[in-house]
């Protein structure tokens, strides 16, 4: 953590000196809304996405930003400057402020922090391997501070082996706690859930990306679907696309990333990287 | 705030002086638990089954409890010697801790809070307006810090101009966010819901004062039985016997608070205050 800073509202401090009152409301009661852009050579990814969605999910949790979106910006890139970290990870936070009776909101507080970020590369090459749960995230559209039920399955998926969850509403698919689904269809469709779910900037472009070279649709995606699936994979932020090659114990495909998964990895890095 | 004070792990530090690292999995993913209880004349209410509950808690999350019981108790003890509030709630939180990748559970941080303490007298008199509404709280059993809907619902709560919310699944009625929920049957039984809540401290001994006085039950009660109550009540540490005179607009009994939540009131305050 050595030379690096986080803005708190509209000061710059060290991180380790970064904290926050007990009495706000994200530690009270968990109440507070985020998003979390990358930066790659200095220059932030999808900005403006992730500023809409950011601003579409504190007035979503009825929290108001004092910070206009000029003002923001300005914010985001006086700490990137600061901290001069080319590639990285970069979370806006905000909170529901110290709330005197401890329950209603008051004036919220931005937290941003940035940190070092890489690909896991072996996980690219291999695949990851997900199990499904049932579990319907209770505000879906928006990126609250949940995840309650993320971080109490990971000793689960760690006994079956597996590096992420699937969550899935009466037999739906929905998203990963951290990540959109795709798979693709025997006939080389693909597919990814339309409802239910995050809708992740990154797997906004990749629909984009996808759209041009595959028939590609947003619908709805069952577990038995899973057995039909040549192919699958996630989307997010720290990914980009990841191979998923097994779920539920169930080898996709014939076990290894697919080929259009590849294809479409490929075309969505030339957009993130250039 | 002035000369209040807050334990944070086994440190007690003036309470406008109490903070935690923006780093900390409360702040990052609103994950941690609580509990909650009051002093009356300096002394502890139902202090054992306060941290039975407490401890339960933190297994359900998988936040181990570095503090023995009878260490955790020595704290609290040497928080309220310190403040000198007779009469308050006392609230020890513990969060998923400082973790390093952000998502995985850390060393749990302890935090120890204590506030002035009032029951409100004229709603003691005249009775809360509830509103029901379709929630269920994902780990129902454990105290987290999952607050979200109910904070999110306030606005909706003052817009009917009630006073609190009255959460159901597919119309089989649960609690209010921070109560448990009782009504009395047009022959005179006490019935309170017995599944998908939080099984109140004030609740038990409730049901034990009941029990004693009344047909009492743990049921099943849907809204539609809420047309034949007679009477309605909720229970909780900060408000001990609430009566509730209206639900969703419709006047139970004859809108005022009931005989028998009167007696069962008598009766539990003697219990507490002696």
């Amino acid at each position: 953590m050595n030379n690096i800073y986080v803005l708190i509202n509209d000061l710059l401090v060290p991180a380790d000196k970064a904290t926050l009152s007990i009495s706000d409301l994200a530690v009270q009661r968990g109440y507070g809304i985020f998003d979390f852009f990358k930066t790659v050579a200095g220059e932030p990814v999808f900005l403006e996405d992730h500023l809409d969605r950011f601003y579409y999910s504190a007035a979503h949790m009825r929290l108001p930003v004092r910070q206009s979106r000029k003002q923001l910006k300005d914010l985001l890139y006086s700490l990137i400057r600061k901290n001069q970290m080319p590639d990285s990870g970069v979370r806006m936070t905000l909170t529901g402020g110290y709330s005197p009776d401890g329950f209603n909101i008051a004036e919220p507080n931005l937290i941003v922090t940035q940190q070092g970020f890489q690909i896991n590369a072996d996980l690219m090459t291999r695949g990851i391997s997900l199990i499904t749960y049932p579990y319907k995230r209770q505000f879906s559209e928006a990126k609250t501070l949940d995840y309650l039920k993320a971080i109490w399955l990971q000793p689960l998926i760690k006994e079956q082996n597996a590096d992420d969850v699937l969550y899935h509403r009466d037999g739906i698919l929905a998203e990963c706690p951290r990540a959109n689904f795709f798979m693709v269809t025997a006939d080389e469709r693909i597919l990814t859930p339309s409802r239910n779910i995050l809708k992740g900037i990154s797997r906004m472009h990749v629909l984009k990306v996808s759209e041009k070279l595959f028939p590609t649709e947003e619908t709805e995606i069952t577990i038995e679907d899973l057995k039909l699936a040549k192919e699958a994979f996630i989307t997010s932020t720290t990914k980009n696309i990841l191979p998923v090659v097994q779920i539920d114990g169930n080898i996709i495909g014939d076990g290894k990333p697919g080929v259009l998964t590849k294809v479409l990895a490929q075309e969505y890095k030339r957009i993130i990287y250039g």
